[in-house]
């Protein structure tokens, strides 16, 4: 083994070199966030296509776990859920694209109950079976504020039999949701991006991607080549869509046709509409948990003269 | 965030699912090890442009780090130092490509000095520099037994002013090799690969690819699927190696002139002269560690019936 140059997770700019290998080179790739999840796929699969990758430096971890790590300063740009990022916006600047959005039924996250909706009871015993917390929000505020319930909730594993014993409902996110939405077994499924939908008008946006301020500042013709790269890759996503569908199917427990309903389901950018139904959760989300304000015409994104 | 399947590190079967999602897929991407520095460049980069990257679960760590991982069993396929594959080769067996040798100079491994090598004492202080388990036993190789040196080592930081501060001579690996060997300030450097086919007429293995012995008889389909994406990989590498040498430079500390004649002295494969190469160097190493005994038509490959 010789290795010629230390991992790129080795940070701090380098030493100079001497004149023979050439003219000292500082720069570090950018540090970006990776979600190796299947609703996140059609964000990363292009840029395995393009060659983008090796201009990353990519660090793959949990959503939660990499909105953390963007939080903290340990990636330049990633995915954030929504709520994470609207209680650190004034440290980070959205990029406009990719985002995991939906305008109407998402099909994986859904409030799964025993009975009818109009037959919960006042006070239901509520699991919240998902490490999401944009999700959870959601379907607390739905819950409290659409429906007028005051829940109790509890905290369970993510599937759909330790979240339904001795509660009345549970709000089910991810792989499990999507599953259920496909097998319900009797069971009422509610898919709570299309009741957001019903009750705003609006799209619901799940999570975006942010660039930390200061890096922005730094490096802002770097966050445009990420940004670039991360558009290139969702449009060879779509563009090869069958494609993605075919490689996923090989490791996913989805038949094609449902993998190709669901990444048709997602969208992954930010139009007009979805900034309007970030807003609209950010004003919601205040009663929850503390956000920064965002302006009237927040929130603040990156620009790169595109 | 709505993570609708686990990361791939979550591993065990899946449960099974009902007929409206289509049949059960207990599929697990196979767990492949990712080298990120600059001498595995060439096998990695074609990875990312054509596509075959999302079909791994990919790994990156440190060389000493994914030797370990693989021979505990936490990596399916991966790349290992010369030197633990010898110690672990029961377990193991080998995949023909990639790999990492030098048939001659490899430029990255070197013995520097502050003297020439003729008027190095009996029993010269010497810094080993570096991790690097195979480039390290090759230096002492080359002191103990061609030069007829008793050396006195010591362990330092892997860079030179450290390596040679109260020291006749260190054995310098990588990115700080490859430095020195441009632009080596009045020191002696003595190219470690090209000394041992001076010595020996044959190649120097640094680094070999392994599959578990276990893993491969279990899934022989998907090891022969990552064999093949590697050996794509290196050749669209050699193909497109300006592409390769264009994206080096712009984050490594080289000019493209040196990274372009760097990848031209590396070799990614193993040929019957580096199989001879590699049983010459495990015939020696038993002087030095613990390494399992190779038969004679060793060492043990996976079959794919390529």
């Amino acid at each position: 083994m010789t290795p010629a140059t230390p991992p790129p997770s080795r940070d701090g700019p380098r030493t100079p070199r001497g004149d023979t290998v050439g003219a000292v080179n500082n720069a570090r790739r950018p540090r970006v966030g990776h979600i190796a999840f299947l609703n996140c796929m059609p964000i990363y699969w292009g840029l395995a296509r393009t060659g983008a990758l090796l201009e990353f430096d990519l660090r793959r971890d949990a959503p939660d776990e990499l909105s953390r790590l963007l939080v903290e300063g340990s990636l330049d740009i990633g995915p954030i859920t929504l709520v994470e990022y609207l209680r650190h916006s004034d440290e980070l600047l959205l990029i406009p694209d990719p985002a995991v959005a939906a305008d109407g039924p998402v099909l994986s996250v859904n409030l799964v109950s025993k009975v009818p909706l109009a037959e919960l009871p006042a006070a239901p015993r509520v699991s919240l079976a998902s490490f999401s917390r944009t999700g959870v929000l959601l379907g607390k505020m739905l819950l409290e504020e659409r429906y007028g319930r005051t829940p109790e909730y509890r905290v369970t594993a993510p599937d759909l039999d330790s979240a339904l014993e001795g509660a009345d409902a549970a709000v089910l996110i991810g792989d499990e949701a999507l599953r259920v939405h496909h097998d319900p077994q009797g069971h009422h499924v509610l898919d709570l991006a299309a009741e957001w939908k019903d009750w705003t008008g609006l799209p619901m946006v799940f999570a975006v991607w942010a660039v930390r301020r200061d890096y922005a500042q730094a490096h802002p013709g770097l966050v445009k080549d990420v940004h670039l790269a991360f558009r290139d890759s969702v449009r060879l996503s779509r563009e090869e869509i069958d494609a993605v569908v075919a490689s996923a199917a090989r490791w996913e427990p989805f038949a094609p046709a449902a993998l190709a309903e669901y990444f048709d389901r997602l969208q992954f950018g930010l139009s007009e509409r979805h900034l309007a139904g970030l807003r609209e959760f950010a004003s919601r989300a205040a009663r929850y948990t503390e956000v920064k304000d965002l302006s009237p015409e927040g929130p603040e994104f990156f620009t790169s003269g595109l």
